[in-house]
């Protein structure tokens, strides 16, 4: 299985990336990454701190959570990646932070209003919040019903995944994605970030409310789409 | 005595990891461990600067606060640990720090609400608030007298110090304990976590309430208990 | 054009402070410099994270945009910078970045008062925010139109360039400039201190008003103009 | 004058202590020390940057503010220094910083109540506000006026300055002072960790008022005067 050491390394740096943004403490968190050819998920192993991970511990499972390689026990969280990277066929990495604003504002269970342009260089519309699940759902399947939540909130307020790459699930946290690992773990930093802006920015004018659409347009489609110019076009 | 260098490296290390998680300034905070065997416990020397600590300086004691060895001082607190090793017979290790978000909830006299995961991660109830010390109490043997703070309002309400091992002492700041100084250290990082997700949680919706029991339970036990399936199972 | 080497030097360097200070994630916020005699102007290339920026990839443009030197594409914000320097004939660094506190006052859509000597020592007014600007502008030339909002609500208000070197543009973050580009990232540090000190003072009292004339007076003029008696007079 | 080597390197070392705990940015703030025996004051040059600053750079002043050796103009706020050490005579160092909390409350004008043990092991009063200075003390000699401020606040509200190591002067920010200018710094770092943990007692309880008596007199007590058992007894 060797043909995944990339993958393996692109988790690993993902997740270390958590310890370095202070996204999570200790062993919280998660990032996971897909190859989607081979059907091949890897992911942080279960309640490891990260300055004892090494790219050795990263644990490879089957899209249906059966461990193919590892000599730990995979995330807790398996199945919610797993069901995203089902229900969500074009993303390549998902993670899983306790960043504190994002945290803050999933147990205020309050969306994340577009306040500003570093929202809008992002996504258009409010950073979503999942329904706070039901008492059957969390006694069943509790990681996998995670992943529904999510699915079920996109899909309600018609969403599309690869536009909206962040959404908090109620009393719990943030969990975002992207095309890789990298992007996943990215959208993780970006999502803390304007959790913090938007809590303060209440905090100083409490109307603040979302910014005029032309605005968000503009930030969001001179990053995102056909027309985009920022960055290096690659 | 070199009997004891695991214990004194072990306690050097906790409390070093006070100041790295910056959950005490200047020389605020101390753990302590207890090698149960011989009712030794090892402790901090009293207003040692984190920087220039070293393991030679822990200072070792028994449980009655008699000092066994060290050319220093113990931690001023000394009574309240060695209180709280004859209460609570299986815990290995016990931590206080001045960390911030929690001093102040201690200050404000308020206990943390569960309004979420993180928190329900680690234990069910809210993290308890100690009642004020009375005058007499105060004036009396304080360092013991806050011990006993700690394990009446445990008893008071009926919480097992198994599962809450942390608390805030009213107008002081917080003390956490576990199965050896690495636990009480990490639950006292986890206690400084929580007290500003919670603080940020009721700054952005003032009505934020605790979380539905089943969420909390499931959180819990996934951790904790013979059902557990975080971690590694060790 | 290796004459441009202690400029690319100079707007490389004040770049990664943006990094070292935190005044920006991942790979928003940029700095650019001047060179008055050859109209030549040096900005960190679009989208390229702190990380990861070298002084080879500072882009040279032209006071008319086009590129003359470089095998990157200039910040996306570069009409902003050099319409700044086509009105402000005496700036010789632009440093734009999305600081925490000072984007939070910004989508507030509120000046930040002068409340303090910090503030004072560096400007005598409060910090201005822009209008918010026309869907008519945003849809047109966006990042140049940002430009003249900052121009415009100098104007207006009757603002020297030379004394307030800093500005919130509205619902998106803050604008600097200064001497050089070491001079302007100087002032987006001093930008989002004020800006949290002004947050943090209105939160324990929100009656605080802007301090009395005397004092701010006596504050910038100790550091500023003919009388400054503050530093090394050089 | 090699004779004040010790001198300029203590003061030197708690200068760099104010960058190191982020008490200040860039230039601002300043710790002093003194000689008593030789009427020498060792301070901080004026609008040096830390990460330039060396021991040479320390200039050596007399008590009537006359530069006695050094390259550099001594920090603006010499004379506040200096007559500092006039008034109270047992002290051995002074340190002004900009540091946030201590600022914010500084603004808003507000003495900071003593709201916890932090707060009760170095004082026992409220931390000071002095009164906004009249625009006549502003205009005439500022910094020695503000000095002034400071001995008047201590004299009105019978504050002893061997007691009351630290205060707030309005609209500006914090001053320590101590038996040497490691102690000054020290205070300082204490002063805004309380200044932060106060700010958020508040926020979280707004009806949090000063703790009893005895609880202040116990944690003051332990650690000064005749009877403290804090620390090393040295």
């Amino acid at each position: 299985m060797s043909g995944f050491k990339y993958l393996r390394e692109a988790v690993y740096e993902a997740n270390m990336e958590i310890a370095r943004e202070r996204l999570a403490k200790v062993t919280f968190g998660n990032v996971s990454g897909i190859d989607r050819e081979a059907g091949v998920v890897a992911i942080k192993p279960s309640g490891v701190p990260y300055h004892q991970l090494t790219v050795a511990d990263i644990v490879l499972v089957d899209l249906d959570n059966q461990v193919l390689e590892g000599g730990m026990r995979p995330s807790s969280d398996t199945k919610t990646h797993t069901l995203l990277y089902k229900h969500f066929p074009e993303i390549g990495g998902v993670c899983h932070t306790h960043s504190t604003y994002a945290v803050a504002w999933a147990q205020a269970q309050k969306a994340i209003p577009n306040l500003g342009t570093t929202h809008a260089d992002h996504l258009v519309q409010a950073i979503p919040v999942t329904e706070v699940m039901t008492d059957a759902a969390i006694q069943g399947d509790y990681e996998l019903e995670t992943g529904y939540q999510i699915i079920h909130k996109m899909g309600e307020e018609g969403l599309s995944y690869q536009e909206i790459e962040m959404i908090l699930v109620a009393c719990h946290g943030p969990f975002s994605w992207g095309k890789d690992p990298a992007k996943a773990i990215y959208n993780a930093v970006v999502l803390e970030e304007i959790a913090k802006m938007a809590f303060l920015t209440l905090q100083i004018n409490p109307e603040s409310t979302t910014i005029k659409q032309a605005l968000i347009n503009k930030h969001y489609f001179r990053k995102h789409g056909k027309d985009a110019y920022y960055g290096q076009g690659c």
